[in-house]
């Protein structure tokens, strides 16, 4: 009885979040419009389930209006988080998404850059699983098709693009020459920046050693990274971070 | 071949976490520890995912070293979160819950209320259908056996709990005559709060109208409470509210 209250709930909430957005954004001609694209939801195959919360808390701090995207792809597998192993199961990357969008997500291939100011990626295994292939090929990897164009759009427009953790290897792999970062090389608190550094200087770009509490902008590309996670560091420093690399992005757009 | 640094990289971030929390706890006496019970990861069949980030965030920017947990059952039923729509897949509560605890988190049955200073459980769904039947039958619901047993050691031991959005119907369920909020009644911005109020009054307890920004501290029983996502309110007005209550939760530990 109640339970069947869920969806008009739903509805209720998605319309009015959709309206508000509309309001916030026709209300004022500063407001940013910014995409996030996830890759599921859990850090293991999917988006870094505190960082995407982290960007969409300071993206709304700031202002800006949100619209969520995923492609509508399978996920390259599933991972119990309990047992940290990979289970027989198959999830969409979207639907999973969804989780983390409260429902109102759309497929990436809706996503226009020409209608948005910015757009950001959270980090997690999933932008190196289902993004592209670099948890498997890394420097070699494959990135998503859609993905790539996004990047692409938003790069030729001169909208800025942020990235946390390990999705600032998306931009090393479609911007060859670009400065990243994923964190300090050779510090024991941030155990596989030094490797991930190494690939991303072997694609003809430039790491450039972060703290966690900071992020670091490459002008020329309008791109600001943050290594959030890469970083064994308390979740409040990684929320910190991640408003370093957020208001970078509103300042650029 | 990447793939498989998968588990390593996960081996060292738990233990690292483990090592940094039992580091803090034991190098500071004043370090609250904290248990944060989860129901799942999702809004509509498990934990909110913002409400449980966000008190994440505040207990570590509280110095708190935090251990998480969820019952090891069947969640009620799965909700693709695209659709809004039940699916016929079967999920186990901790570990879709371990995707929100990045795999550190343990079966609720193994929590000891001795252990710890004060307890805190985020809203969603996940707690009306999961932590208790609320969603099914409302005032008339069962609370399940690990979570009542939770509520009712910290409790009697005088710790405080700390509850947000729907979950606070478990302490109303558990401790008749307590004082909740779940929003303000009769205001458009708050849709459901008017009817769980209700309910909530019928079970002899006190509602107690609070906006999204603030918490409400029943001092006698030492609960702390916030209505989060039951407002429509912008992501980081619910953020701050939760850290209200994360903070009225360490003061009264």
């Amino acid at each position: 009885m109640l339970l069947q209250l869920h969806h008009c709930f739903r509805s209720v909430l998605t319309v009015r979040t959709v309206q508000s957005l509309n309001k916030r954004y026709y209300s004022s001609e500063m407001a940013k419009r910014v995409a996030v694209v996830l890759s599921g939801c859990g850090v293991y195959d999917g988006s870094e389930i505190h960082e995407a919360s982290a960007i969409l808390v300071h993206l709304s701090r700031g202002g800006a209006s949100v619209q969520m995207f995923a492609p509508n792809i399978d996920q390259m597998h599933v991972v119990n988080h309990l047992k940290g192993e990979p289970s027989q199961e198959k999830r969409n990357v979207l639907v999973e998404s969804a989780r983390l969008a409260r429902g109102n997500i759309q497929d990436l291939s809706k996503l226009c850059a020409k209608d948005h100011d910015a757009v950001i990626f959270p980090g997690g295994f999933g932008a190196a699983k289902n993004l592209c292939t670099w948890a498997v090929q890394g420097k070699d990897c494959v990135v998503n098709e859609e993905v790539k164009a996004t990047l692409q759009a938003f790069h030729s427009e001169g909208k800025p693009i942020g990235l946390c953790c390990i999705s600032p290897v998306l931009a090393a792999k479609v911007f060859p020459g670009c400065e990243v970062t994923v964190g300090i090389e050779k510090d024991d608190k941030y155990p596989d920046t030094a490797d991930t550094a190494a690939a991303i200087n072997q694609l003809g770009c430039k790491h450039v050693s972060t703290s966690v509490a900071q992020s670091h902008v490459d002008q020329k590309n309008k791109l600001v990274t943050t290594c959030a996670f890469m970083c064994n560091a308390p979740i409040h420093e990684v929320f910190d971070g991640i408003g370093s690399m957020v208001q970078g992005v509103l300042k650029l757009a």
